[in-house]
Order: structure tokens, then C-alpha cells, then sequence
């Protein structure tokens, strides 16, 4: 990625400007890669034309044309357009029906949410940029996985946090290296990010590895940044649980969205769980507050959708799709 | 806004961290601040039994059901849905087709703008964020006018950047005060921002003041962030020009959108013109498209309703809506 790159030479020209000289940009710029995007984004490859492109997916499956979104997501959208009143502002955190759809759906009998821990945000880029940048004072780091998604490292860039990467172990099933991780804890560590399901392995943790890593958390009291975007897209006879439903002590900010699940990537529309636990997160809950004001909540129309959406369970949507099909 | 902050004795515990104590919150969060956002959001008002609520609006049109979207863009919604294919990732900075639109629907003889000079971006804030992200190295100051919208310095914030204020003059119909302006500028100074239609104040600048302004820019080499999100929306007697149209030297970033003029404002779809003069943006347009990865892009769906609704040209729009007879 660093033919992208300008020199250290171009970069200069603060405070020395010529004026028919480009202008410089600021470092932070420079700095900022997302290499899956700048893969797809910039694309350009000359057709083959004795082989056919094999297209390696971003996890975008409407690229492909199925499977469809469901009869219920199209019906909530229309739904929304015919009331009207659905193009205004929202509060920057979401709209109160949408918090109140999310808190009903992710609550459990043990740990409630309510809507006051809902904070929807423009993608779940959007929502992993709220959560470091609400926890990670300047100069601290976060540990993340290796192999890992890669935004987590690109967003950190803009704060600069240093990221220091645990292994995986692709013998046990991409369990983490649990040693490896305590290892790299130090008293400078802000958070602990997971992805679970994972992007990219593919693999669901057992509840008891959640629960060793879930103590490793607590003897270090470091909250745990859970992406869980992929939450319940697992094979039937896989357990997929949530860090939220299993934590007792460790606080965790879990990232979730309709991106994957309900099949509605361009959507935008993400959000952070907070899942509290003896109000560990009272000064970060108004961290991610505040963050949230710069941009002010992702689409109305597809906010206002939610309730509808979710009201139809998981099983139902997946029969759904699944009876149909795939081309 | 400051009951809201934390101690600096609150901010402490990296490195110290107690179990039982509530985890630190990074500084970047707390000293985020929306002004606005802090009265929209968390306003709670009792109400007065002998007086009526006198809604001073944020400006946001929908909140009183008038005027109403026009038909085009309602159609525009039902056609995407209907013809499927939305719901999937875009490229970050925006669908083709969408950049397209936005490209003719801009452009002039005298400058026209090609889809590689659009950013599509999520929300205006989002478009405001990219621009003095990329063109603002920490340290440096950008120019913002008083009175002014609040988001820019809270965008600052994030970046240690810092904000000088120039004068508007009320007497003067909300003109920069030039000599002010000018006096403000020093060899940190990274960019001037400006916004035309004003937000708050309600003016639109004459072309022969726009190109007074035009002209500090160009002696100091400094681009202009034009915010033009109430472009367009003047009496019929007003001229309003684009900096893009009188640009002859000074390169502009113009912040767009859809959220006024065409009173969607929680579709959160904007963008950034980029009107580039004698090459001097090519290293902010990478930096613009770099930046644009790490959200990847506003909401599908709308995005892809663009075309057809930029399809209807503004004086049709207009009358369309006058002509209804506001409640």
C-alpha cells in the first residue's frame, strides 16, 4: 500500500507554501489505509480472456443477488416511506423506536438492556471508531487479533493508539492464544478488542474459551471491545454465544449491526451494546455520547425500519431465505 | 456545557486502574462537544401549563410536516427498492452512479467536475470532518467565522487542530470582516472556512465580496472549505454563487448535500466537491479518499436514489412546494 504513499518530502510545505505548489495534506491523511478497501475500491484488472474472474467476496452476498432480503425488510421500508415523516433529524445516538428494538432484542433475562445503552452509529466501522476512540487515551494501545479484520488496526491511526496483535492458534479452531495475550497486556493497554464470530476465520468460540478470556479481561480490568457483527449467523447445531450474555464482572462495548445478519450491508446502520456491569462504563458510556454528536446517527429511513425488521425472529427469517433457491 | 465534563481527577487511572473503580474514558470523548446537540438531545423541559412551546427550530423543516418531499423523491425511493440490487456495499467514497449525478448536476462550463472529483459522505458533518481532517496537520489552525456553526470546532477537537475566529459584520449583512480575516492568518494557518448561504446568520454574500474573500486565499496560498449545504435555497431575487464558479486560483473543497434543499436531513447524504485549480488538491484528494475508508460511505439505498432525483431540476422542485398550501 505504500506506493500510495507520499514521501516525507511531499508532506512538508506548512508554514513554507508556494503558490503553485500543490497544498500538503496533513499526516493523518497520509497514514489512514484500509487495505481491503484499497484493494476493492481501486480495482483495475485487465479481463483474461481465456479464464473467467473468480470474484473472492468482501462478505457482501447481495453482490451475488442472493439470498434476498426478507419479505418483512422490504414491507418496513416501504412502511416508512408511506407514513412519511421519517427524512428529519434524529437524536445523534438514534431514534428512540430504533433503541427501543434493539434493547428489546438483545436483552437477556439476566443482563436487560434499555435504551439508554443503545448508541446506533453510521456503519460498524462507525461503531469500532466510537468504541476505541471513547476508551483508548492517546498514547495508550489495544490489543487486537491476529489474523484479524483490518479496519481495527486502520481507525487506531487517527488516535494515536498503538495496536499490539495476539495470535490466534489455526490448530484450535482460531481460539486465542490465551498466554500470548495476557503476555502482551501492560499497564499502558486500553482494551481488549474480539471478534467472534470471526472475520476472517470463520470459527465460533465455545463458551468456556469466552469465559477464559472473559478472566483475563477481569485481572486486568480492561473492558473488552466485542465485534460481533456476525452474532447468530452460525450453522444449527453451533452455540453462538454473546460476551454480553456471559460476562459477570467484565464490562464489554459489543458492535453489532444489520450489515450481515438481516443481508443489508449499504444500509449503514450499526450500533454499540453497551453491556455494563457494575458501572464500570459510567464516564465511557458519556465518551460515547459525546462522539457520537460529530456525526449524528446513521440514516432516518432505515432506523425508522428497525422495529418492524426485528419483530420477526431469527428462525422465521432464516427459513425464510434458506426455502429459496440460491442461484 | 461544562456539567457535563469530567474532573481531570476523573480522566486519571490509565496505568492505575482499581477493579471496583469505573474505567477511564480517553480525553479526545470528553472534550468532544456539540453545542447544539447537547440542547437537542438531552433537553428535558417540564411544561408550562399556562404557556405554549415555542419551537425555535434546529433547522430541520420535516419536524413541522412542511413542505413535503417532493414526488421525485419518493418515486426515486419506491424504484431502488423495487428494483433491488441497493442494499450492498458501495465503493467508500460513494456508488458511481451517484457521483455522476452529482458531477453534472454541479457542474459549469467553466469548471466541470468529473466523478472523481465527488466524495459521497455521511452526513455534512461527515463531509466537514473529511475536509479538515485532510487538510488541517495537527497543530495548525484553520479560520471559521463567528458567528458561526459550532460544528467546526467540535470537529477540531479530534484533530488538535485549532480554530482562529474572524468577524462577520452584522451591519454589513453578515459580510467577513476582510482586514479581520487577513489579520488572523500566520504560517500555521491550513485552511479558511466559510459558510454561504450563512448558517446561522441567514445571508448570502454578492460574487464581488466572495471574490474579495477569494483573493485573501490566494496571497496566503490557503484552499477554502466552503460549506454550500443551503446552496440554492434563497428567494428568487437573490444571486447565490457557488466559490466553485468564481475560483480561478484557489482550490475549494465545497460541502454539499442533500439534507436541505431537498428536506431529507436524516438520510445524512452529502458530499464534497472537489474544485481543484492548477493541480494544487492532488494530495488532499488522496487524502479525502483515504479518509473516506474509514466509514465507507453513506446509506445504499439513498445513494442510489440520487440520479432520478437529481434528474428534477430545482425550479420545477421549488414550485411544486410553493404552490401547496403550507399548514
Amino acid at each position: 500500500m505504500n506506493g500510495h504513499c507520499l514521501s516525507s518530502d511531499d508532506r512538508n510545505g506548512f508554514g513554507v507554501r508556494k503558490i503553485e505548489s500543490a497544498l500538503p495534506v496533513s499526516s493523518r491523511a497520509i497514514n489512514t489505509h484500509n487495505p481491503i478497501r484499497n484493494i476493492v475500491d481501486q480495482m483495475k484488472i485487465e479481463p483474461n480472456v481465456e479464464k473467467s474472474f473468480i470474484p473472492l467476496s468482501i462478505g457482501d452476498p447481495t453482490t451475488f443477488g442472493n439470498p434476498p432480503i426478507s419479505c418483512a425488510t422490504k414491507e418496513a421500508l416501504f412502511d416508512v416511506i408511506e407514513k412519511g415523516n421519517c427524512h428529519g433529524y434524529g437524536p445523534s445516538d438514534g431514534f428512540l423506536v430504533a433503541k427501543e428494538a434493539i434493547a428489546q432484542f438483545y436483552s437477556t433475562d439476566l443482563y436487560p438492556l434499555s435504551t439508554n445503552d443503545i448508541i446506533l452509529t453510521s456503519s460498524c466501522s462507525g461503531a469500532i471508531d466510537l468504541a476505541i476512540g471513547a476508551v483508548a487515551e492517546e498514547g495508550t494501545n489495544i490489543l487486537i487479533p491476529r489474523p484479524g479484520f483490518s479496519i481495527y488496526e486502520s481507525l487506531t491511526t487517527l488516535y494515536n493508539v498503538n495496536v499490539k496483535h495476539y495470535n490466534l492458534k489455526p490448530d484450535k479452531n482460531w481460539q486465542i492464544d490465551l498466554e500470548h495475550l495476557e503476555a502482551l497486556v501492560d499497564p499502558k493497554t486500553s482494551a481488549i478488542v474480539v471478534c467472534n464470530p470471526s472475520n476472517p476465520c470463520g470459527s465460533v468460540w465455545s463458551r468456556s474459551h469466552m469465559i477464559s478470556i472473559l478472566k483475563i479481561a477481569e485481572r486486568h480490568s480492561l473492558p473488552i471491545i466485542a465485534d460481533e457483527i456476525y452474532a447468530d449467523m452460525v450453522f444449527s447445531d453451533v452455540d453462538n454465544a454473546s460476551f454480553g450474555q456471559l460476562s459477570k464482572n467484565v464490562p464489554i462495548l459489543i458492535m453489532g449491526g444489520m450489515a450481515k445478519r438481516w443481508l443489508v450491508l449499504g444500509w449503514r446502520i450499526s450500533w454499540i451494546l453497551i453491556q455494563d456491569r457494575h458501572n464500570k462504563l459510567t464516564y465511557v458510556r458519556k465518551g460515547l455520547k459525546n462522539l457520537s454528536q460529530r456525526i449524528l446517527g446513521p440514516n432516518s429511513l432505515c432506523q425508522l425500519a428497525i422495529p418492524k425488521i426485528l419483530s420477526e425472529t431469527s428462525d422465521v427469517f432464516y427459513e425464510n431465505v434458506m426455502r429459496k433457491p440460491w442461484k
